[in-house]
């Protein structure tokens, strides 16, 4: 049917469903109104760069003057920052796995709420690249843990649940199309490595804490390389994972940070 | 001698240390001027809170009048908001034990490169409370994971590192006798949970995705009050774990949240 789907059977039970941390609820807003007519979300970590996401595609889309600013749908709440361009909503997540999983279960549910149809994800942003040249930007085919696993471990209460982290490969292929019409625009297909940390779990030797030697880090990074991690960020799992069980076609696509 | 520790032998050899996410730096910034006299760091999640308590403490220690307004030293980065007040540093942290982390880092190595000494540390905030009065503030004694056990586990590079997550029991006592100066305001000491979610690993009952019972939930939740757990909350491992290495006198109050 297209729709998004939530996975859960107690939401039909209640009355009211607050969004808490987008400032947004069933009651409070009309979301059918509001999102029924969405069909590409855009993510990314820093709320001024999805504000300048969104000012970009409403110029692109014929829908705005230059310099015209777009409001912040969630500006009652300071954890994320949402926008509008048309029927593209550009949203921040913040930094980690648990700060766009508590974005992306409240997203999920307002697509839901809103009885969206063929939406698609895509994840824009910044990454620490592997063995590539500075600048390239990485489209994810399979997000992989910091073993070079395909998989997202989920605590459910005390449980831990192993979760799927691939991801759509025939929009990785659209989007790879799209780079090579346009000139210099260096593109490639390959893993990206999920880490909970930026320091220690990344192999930076400048953190407040470093245990190990340039020499046991670029090991590391190699072995990465030869599993065919080409990028190393902090969300792709848990974004894979959701995603994924939810039915949003899903991608991930970073800009290689040198 | 007091000083804050980093634990990175590599540091010393590098010639400029950028604290990227904070937009700072040794080169570009004279860090023992600007923040060589802080004796107390408060760290909460929300930029504006933490804005709002920086302000209260400015008032609170006769530093400003009513309404004036404090400027955030951060502000060239969207990721963190950091605000003085005196000698106490209000910064934010976003949410989840990646986003602290990075925040700890770059904070233990500017307050290192300040050369400050004897600073207490301070995490502020709400969290979900378990089986106490709403509104009481919950100081943590020790910090726990979602199996109920006092330990960080810290994944460098791909070995996984355990950690203590003991915190200051004598700054806890302290704040537990200052809290008996104010009336009505209920204070206690108990160990607080760390999850790496908000949704699925807290028991609730509303995220997007939901596979257990309410009894299942309740069944959880009983188990983690019989353990000594009176709030929930995602960032305490890691502050705990991060600050004890690092030679930071650090304690943990949550306001509970109904």
């Amino acid at each position: 049917s297209g729709f998004v789907l939530v996975k859960n059977p107690h939401l039909d039970l209640m009355e009211e469903d607050i969004l808490y941390h987008l400032d947004l609820g069933t009651k409070t807003h009309n979301l059918p109104a509001m999102f029924g007519d969405i069909k590409f979300v855009c993510v990314g970590g820093s709320p001024n760069r999805m504000r300048a996401f969104a000012q970009f595609m409403r110029q692109e889309l014929g829908l705005a003057g230059d310099g015209e600013d777009v409001a912040d749908i969630c500006a009652g709440s300071d954890r994320y920052a949402m926008y509008r361009a048309g029927p593209v909503l550009s949203i921040s997540h913040g930094m980690g796995i648990p700060s766009i999983s508590i974005m992306l279960h409240e997203l999920i549910k307002l697509l839901h709420h809103a009885k969206c149809r063929d939406v698609t994800i895509i994840r824009i942003g910044t990454s620490g690249g592997l063995g590539i040249e500075a600048g390239s930007v990485v489209i994810t085919d399979t997000a992989v843990d910091s073993s070079f696993q395909p998989r997202f471990e989920q605590v459910v209460l005390d449980d831990v649940v192993v979760r799927s982290t691939e991801l759509d490969k025939d929009l990785a292929e659209e989007l790879l199309a799209c780079s090579r019409e346009i000139p210099d625009f260096p593109t490639l297909i390959g893993h990206t490595m999920c880490t909970y940390d930026f320091y220690e779990g990344q192999g930076r030797l400048d953190g407040a804490l470093c245990s190990f030697s340039s020499e046991k880090k670029l090991e590391y990074l190699r072995r990465a390389y030869d599993a065919g991690v080409r990028n190393i960020e902090m969300e792709s799992t848990a974004f894979a994972a959701l995603c994924g069980l939810c039915g949003l076609k899903g991608e991930f696509c970073r800009f290689h940070l040198l």
